[in-house]
């Protein structure tokens, strides 16, 4: 049976406090079966804890960081949401949009690191859709931002 | 109750005709109870009301100018599909594309102008998630783009 | 009645063997009726067809041959889920986001390529919803890349 949580101790990590809105917009919304996740940022709480671009302040390395970061974000905020892990039932859609610098950085490097942890956590059988694609910028100068779509038990 | 015509006019506004498609798709397609709008410019008809890149030929007031006026095309084109605004039961999600000159915009701020004409409009307990970043050009050289999906009663 | 196969032939069009992961996601994921394709570039296989940004080192022209690629790997990812096109009932939502050179680019030119492929293969009663805008960057060094959503029958 699919146990997110045991996956995440196993995994030696831990979910950050859920983030709450930097504006009149929510974490999470449902709609059917269907969990929607505002854009998910490195930060802790309102704070980025990653800054600048990917290819110039940043290494591919601090990049895949970013997103992991990103990634355990949007785990907190969809357990706050469902009270448990456990109720999704697979991860439909991921969005990796990163500020890169020029276009010669590896984008899917990125996007992998998201990728790995959200299937390490959620189980391999639960892969999403993926979109993958450099900004011009993004909100707090972060330098990168995940959009998730769960599937959820009703 | 709900009443987005009501809140129109007590906030002074009025909807725009429903823009027509610049090409071969749809301004709204209702699959289920979700309404999803295309790509909502802020433009009158086929006319952009507002060129060129938020921090360089546009102010970020200007720019917040821009999104209501997207805001308000994406309420008209929904009105246009559903007969009545009353039909929306949630925004789901909105996305907030924008044309900004370098990567020290304060794109929540742009954001946030949209947030809050739907919020005024559809209501406070509508809340829906939200993704925000900076793109490198728009169609017809606008200054921001709005991807609403509204949930609506069958 | 919609029969994709034959508006495939006698537009003298084949689809190409369906685009295999780059990474830890599934190429489509239904759920529900939608059947949501992650994001489809103008690759055969995992080799990019067209490389470089619209308006620098791809024309116009350029850029809607690669849209066109992508449109038909989106209808062979969707065909292999699916088992025949004859499950699709509309296309929900169709995104272009087209790697540009500044922004003077037509976007619009390049979106229509691939909505034109897709109207033409799925008929014209099905229009999505459509959202475009110009990214820094894209995987690859590819110019374009689609993001489609399809109703699909249960």
């Amino acid at each position: 049976m699919v146990n997110p949580d045991e996956r995440l101790k196993s995994a030696g990590l831990e979910l950050p406090p859920a983030v709450t809105p930097f504006g009149p917009y929510a974490p999470a919304v449902q709609t059917g079966t269907l969990l929607y996740l505002s854009g998910m940022l490195p930060t802790v709480g309102h704070d980025p804890k990653f800054l600048g671009r990917v290819g110039k302040e940043l290494s591919i390395e601090r990049g895949r960081a970013a997103a992991q970061a990103a990634a355990l974000n949007a785990l907190a905020v969809a357990r706050r949401h469902l009270g448990s892990l456990d109720r999704i039932t697979r991860t439909v859609r991921l969005g990796v949009y990163v500020a890169a610098a020029g276009d010669q950085v590896d984008l899917v490097k990125i996007a992998d690191a998201a990728s790995e942890l959200l299937r390490d956590v959620l189980g391999a059988d639960t892969l999403p859709v993926r979109l993958v694609f450099g900004v011009a910028s993004l909100p707090l100068g972060t330098p990168v931002e995940l959009e998730v779509i769960f599937e959820v038990s009703p």
